[in-house]
């Protein structure tokens, strides 16, 4: 056997936990916390409620939520100017995974200094990070709880997956009332990102018997919650269990890594503004397909976990129905099907393979991939 | 919903992860550390590795071994005395419950000074501790992986359990070679106490489904492996997963807490020198009968994880059945049946009633307890 590793932040889950976010910040140090938000979480309130937090708990604030999805390297060199000319000691992110992610570049960059480009890959982040506290809006990103750090290069044109055990957050607060204000849009691409990390870390090179459990048990609530999570804005049963499904689907791809799907996803949300669990979706049976080969057991097992009656399959057999099952659920929820709707171009899909290829998530990807497969598999899900 | 919150150390897990103790105080900033070991595990030679590696690591040290089984207060004094004198400036603990415990209690009094009987409770710990490194020779206590430190008030003959998040280890390094110096007796009550560890948290009123989820795959690993682990010293396949059992129970019971066995079995332990493993055993399964009214549905899942056909049986049939296979599992790994067969006297039994309702353990049991519902326990074990 080899040696792993198992890290994670504190977790506080729980309806109205976003309530303990000043409190939690204040336990770590803090004394001016730089909050990073979007728009979109602004409009829903949730910034409100975290602002009323730090300043019960007597903190001083700035904000910041000058970011879009795939957020960009200038948007994290923007933010951690702000951060300095305002002496801020912590980072709070609130939102999706563009939100958290932006927080952790930020807390690099203020205390490590140079161009977040510096940091793409593994380990390279030398010195201790601020305080980080974070609250995701939408159960999808798993960043909360992740060593993960995803910034767009946008000379390149590609994204940057920075990883280091300093990017586990010190304190992640799961409030599932926060999933309430989602569309049902959203629910669905996020909810399919929460399906991605659990299968891609579930049959990564890299599992192990503890991140097995959790890809395990976020694979099974997604099956069971993301459709009824999707119909309705109010069952908070399904959210509580999506949230769920999030935070463990979280801490298994943080320890277990991901994929061809997310090192292919990437190469896609570095040239367009695209949901990126909208992206997902669309690859993940395409890939699932690709692997089955190389663990045609894990792959049965997912059958199982989606509640696939799997008796008197051979594993290849209980494999194609996990990916049919998968097909089902994004057909169901409504996500897109195919790459050309959502607006990839043709002649972009060479590119894209070229940079898919040197994605970090492609290492533990179980089955061994060319440029041309890549591309392969970017055609068929065009 | 309440809110609820889940915390471990950073997990390094696998065979020869031993040797990575030295440098992973050096990541923690150590430079001089203070090594918390007992005879049993010099004597297995794990002392001499450790030391090895914080030398290859550059780390001055101080060794200290001057611990008994239920280790004490005095031990505790003692040994940060040691410290002090020494200057050391991280804890090491290298082998059961016991060495982790004081390495622990250690900690506490270096930094935050005063008695150890201060700290006794929920939430006294006031001051940060020095960074802390555990190594667990035993599969049985979890202490490497949680908030607990259990210390002999030697004036007032009970247990002091102290909980606190400080409490948790920086870094637990879990190495299965370890355990293959075990005798099959210490294998056999340290297995018991890990399924203690794992039944407790589960019917906990503080368990949630994080915990649950590594109740669950503790008990089933112990079901599975416990008994070819006690066949064998060098059937490494249980022993990896005996080790895995453990870590994983001591993740549940760290945030679930524990229950009425180990109320009970602490004021055992805080008058007689036995083993803590040994006495959950005998008491482990008086104290599911008595508790299985509080979470028939529970109980039968604990049949469930133990490999129990619970198909057709109510949830108070399957309760029941959890109960009769792990009196057999006790029979057949050969532990002992009855309090009385280890020494315990009858005169004592009253006395230890009134302290296990005071033990801080008792909180989560999920059914009532008066002093006289102990004292009939305690007599029907006996």
């Amino acid at each position: 056997m080899n040696i792993h590793k198992f890290v994670m932040p504190e977790v506080i889950f729980g309806n109205a936990s976003i309530q303990q976010v000043g409190e939690s910040c204040v336990r770590l140090g803090a004394t001016n916390v730089f909050i990073v938000s979007d728009p979109g979480v602004m409009e829903a309130g949730w910034l409100d409620v975290i602002v009323r937090s730090c300043r019960q708990a007597g903190l001083s604030y700035t904000t910041f939520h000058d970011i879009t999805i795939n957020p960009k390297d200038k948007e994290v060199e923007k933010g951690c100017r702000i951060y300095l000319e305002n002496e801020c000691d912590a980072v709070i992110g609130v939102g999706g995974g563009s939100s958290i992610d932006v927080a952790k570049a930020i807390a690099i960059l203020v205390t490590n200094g140079g161009r977040i480009h510096d940091y793409e890959g593994v380990d390279k982040i030398r010195y201790p990070l601020p305080p980080q506290v974070m609250v995701p809006t939408t159960a999808g990103s798993g960043s909360e709880v992740s060593q993960f750090s995803v910034i767009v290069d946008t000379e390149a044109e590609k994204k940057m997956t920075i990883i280091s055990r300093s990017l586990i957050p010190d304190i992640a607060i799961i409030d599932p009332e926060t999933l309430s204000t989602k569309s049902p849009h959203l629910t669905a691409s996020t909810g399919l990102d929460v399906l991605t990390h659990g299968i891609e870390a579930y049959v990564s090179l890299a599992a192990t018997p503890l991140t097995d459990v959790h890809a395990k048990n976020a694979i099974s609530l997604v099956a069971e919650y993301l459709r009824p999570s999707v119909a309705s804005k109010m069952n908070l049963e399904a959210k509580i269990n999506m949230a769920m499904a999030c935070l463990q689907a979280g801490l298994a791809f943080s320890n277990a890594i991901l994929g061809a799907v997310h090192a292919m996803s990437h190469a896609v949300g570095g040239k367009y503004n695209l949901l990126h669990g909208a992206v997902n979706s669309i690859l993940l049976p395409h890939v699932m397909e690709y692997n089955l080969l190389a663990n045609p057991k894990k792959f049965a097992d997912i059958a199982l976990f989606l509640g696939v009656d799997i008796r008197g399959m051979s594993n290849m057999e209980a494999g194609n129905k996990a990916i049919e099952h998968v097909k089902q659920l994004t057909m169901d929820i409504g996500t897109p099907q195919r790459l050309a709707d959502i607006g990839v171009e043709k002649d972009q899909l060479k590119r894209m393979s070229v940079s898919a290829f040197h994605d970090t998530c492609m290492i533990t990807n179980p089955r061994d991939v060319t440029i041309e497969d890549i591309e392969e598999l970017f055609r068929k899900a065009w």
